[in-house]
């Protein structure tokens, strides 16, 4: 069996990659707010991208110029180059066209989040990218320039050793916080290896990948413009091992997506919602998103109130096929409603209050009619999540 | 052409319809919690229901009885009889075999709202029932003794005069406050006339206005397990007029739909999403709803910031088909895009701040590429709908 190591570098672990942040002024106050990441050697890429029908700039001029290898990416925050029309991708060519006399850089990707609308002050991030020294291994300096409304940088590595002796890395940055939702939301995430893998498995993996991980969570229900997932395989390693990687990458997606929903804007509590018992897996995953989007399980979630009624509200409303005799609702051990019968006397309500309390629990939620299972992830939903969004713009 | 004038009275307005309010106490210190509409004739009786897979018991005994006739129905608060199984139709059938022993009771209808998962309290509601004087004509008491988080009861009464002279009038009440959403949430309906009409032609009826008034609201996304909304027609006056009684529902609905939309828990503004120029009409209402669901829309209203960045993420992330070189978004008559193009500089920006700090106003959202339109209602999202979600139970 291949074993893995926890490690430190975040997406400049694996070998070849290097990674930074500065601040280019498009954050007030000298916040950091542009980073890259680039390889020494072109790496293979693919990318999922968001839902949304409107999708902004750097989506479209990732997709139109067809990029299947890269050696640069480069992101800022704070500016979505979202409904800008084509200006907006002019932009970004004006800015790798100057770029590009000073860079090494070969097909650079760009990705952006912030405010929709506005197109990007391109002559400051001109500026800002020709201050990145190209050597730098700062990962954790480019997982705080993406970051808008998070409260903390969101980055993983993981160092993988097969049975033979060769090792490999994967590294991971994401940003979150907002208009997250099961279809992706403002939600970006880059993902580095020294495996060589070809730009098609890439994206199969990815889409394979994204469904238990940044498509099974919730914040808010919101579907964002700009969300991407990139992955880029360099081959500095010149081999590929489909099981460990495919295990590796469910890990740092499964990591990154979580850290995503702790870091829900305002959110103080990371809830599982795991369905059991449905007729299928895709009604399971109905049930289990419908419960992390719903607004009542959310404040349900942040006044700690073990409110089953809200659960199974959330159930009926999923529109699959149910049974109100064979549904059993339990957070964590304490079951409250059993094959439909309410089970909540005194001593079961304090103990559900006490679950409830904890900062991460899991709520089980089996149907009773078939094999299908899904888990979802949300935050809960309370004042700084108003407060945060009444005012984000300004 | 008919002539209409808003009447008092509520759902007794309607000749032979007789309603109050008492305490039962189900709720705490003897606040209303029970209400009756009575008509002394036997009226024809038509509904429609939550889409939620787990109706309430009030809800399935209507439709196993299949009532089409009634001269009864019976509301309470506080307690919804939702997930409450076999338990909670006996429940029902309990209380009306001990009340028709006292009154006069034909067909009678159940309707309940409250906290899910908990057994009716049957013996406080005969007790209650039994203060009922089926002569009193106080709409008002009925309207307030159905509410939950209602911050202020929702009643109207309308008189028609057709050209002829003859004259009719219609009734209506309703309670909503929380799980509103397009698919209908814990909203109970209940509209009066003394016209004649026949159920099925009520049923047809219902659907038909529902579309454009109570299932084009949203408070918060969530569909509840006991929406209903009645219509009683007791042909007190021998005829029906289709065509103004087609007007006068609408109004009436229409009127108890934006109540409860104003009445959002912890609202203070209410907004139209007027959406024009999707292919279609469905897709109109798509958007329209996207948009009135929306958190990140929702928050920005009680910020009051006009954010048109989460419009148009809603319009796309409604999944219809959109254009973005044709977008236009004005906030009343402030153009903020037009044709994809920001509009947005100070002197836009400021009339458009002036716009969001209305009570009530309108956003337009022409989609540029067909002739399907459609019109929602949401009211804003703050801290007071958090607070009272988070307490709710307790």
């Amino acid at each position: 069996m291949f074993k893995q190591f926890s490690i430190n570098g975040g997406v400049t672990a694996p070998e070849g990659f290097f990674a930074d942040g500065v601040s280019a002024g498009l954050k007030k106050d000298e916040q950091l707010d542009l980073a890259f990441i680039y390889s020494d050697k072109v790496a293979n890429v693919g990318a999922i991208f968001t839902s949304n029908r409107f999708q902004a700039a750097p989506l479209k001029h990732f997709q139109r110029e067809d990029i299947k290898e890269t050696n640069f990416l480069l992101i800022n925050s704070k500016n979505a180059n979202a409904m800008t029309g084509e200006k907006g991708i002019e932009d970004i060519e004006t800015i790798f066209s100057s770029l590009s006399q000073k860079l090494p850089i070969k097909n650079p990707i760009m990705s952006s989040t912030g405010v929709i609308g506005v197109h990007l002050p391109t002559d400051k991030i001109i500026a800002g990218a020709e201050k990145f020294d190209l050597n730098s291994k700062n990962g954790e300096m480019a997982s705080k320039a993406i970051m808008t409304t998070d409260a903390y940088p969101k980055e993983i590595a993981v160092k993988v050793e097969l049975p033979d002796g060769r090792t490999y890395s994967v590294g991971g940055m994401a940003k979150g916080a907002g208009m997250i939702n099961p279809s992706m939301a403002t939600m970006l995430a880059f993902i580095t290896t020294d495996l060589q893998i070809d730009s098609e498995t890439i994206k199969s993996l990815l889409q394979e990948t994204t469904r238990t991980t940044f498509n099974a969570i919730s914040v808010d229900g919101d579907t964002s413009t700009n969300d991407s997932v990139f992955l880029l395989a360099n081959g500095k390693k010149e081999f590929y091992d489909e099981i460990s990687f495919k295990a590796t990458l469910q890990m740092v997606m499964k990591y990154l997506a979580l850290q995503i929903v702790k870091d829900g804007e305002g959110a103080k509590k990371m809830v599982s919602f795991h369905v059991t018992g449905a007729k299928s897996d895709s009604d399971a995953e109905k049930v289990a998103k419908t419960l992390g989007d719903s607004l009542l399980v959310k404040t349900a979630l942040f006044g700690e109130d073990p409110n089953w009624g809200r659960i199974a509200m959330g159930v009926g409303a999923s529109g699959v096929e149910v049974d109100e005799t064979r549904l059993t609702i339990s957070y964590e051990d304490v079951t409250v409603l059993k094959d439909g019968e309410n089970l909540f006397d005194d001593e079961v309500e304090q103990r559900a209050y006490k679950v409830m309390s904890r900062p991460e629990f899991t709520v089980y939620c089996d149907l009773g009619i078939g094999d299908g299972s899904f888990k979802s992830y949300a935050c809960d939903l309370g004042y700084e999540y108003v407060k945060i969004n009444a005012d984000y713009r300004t």
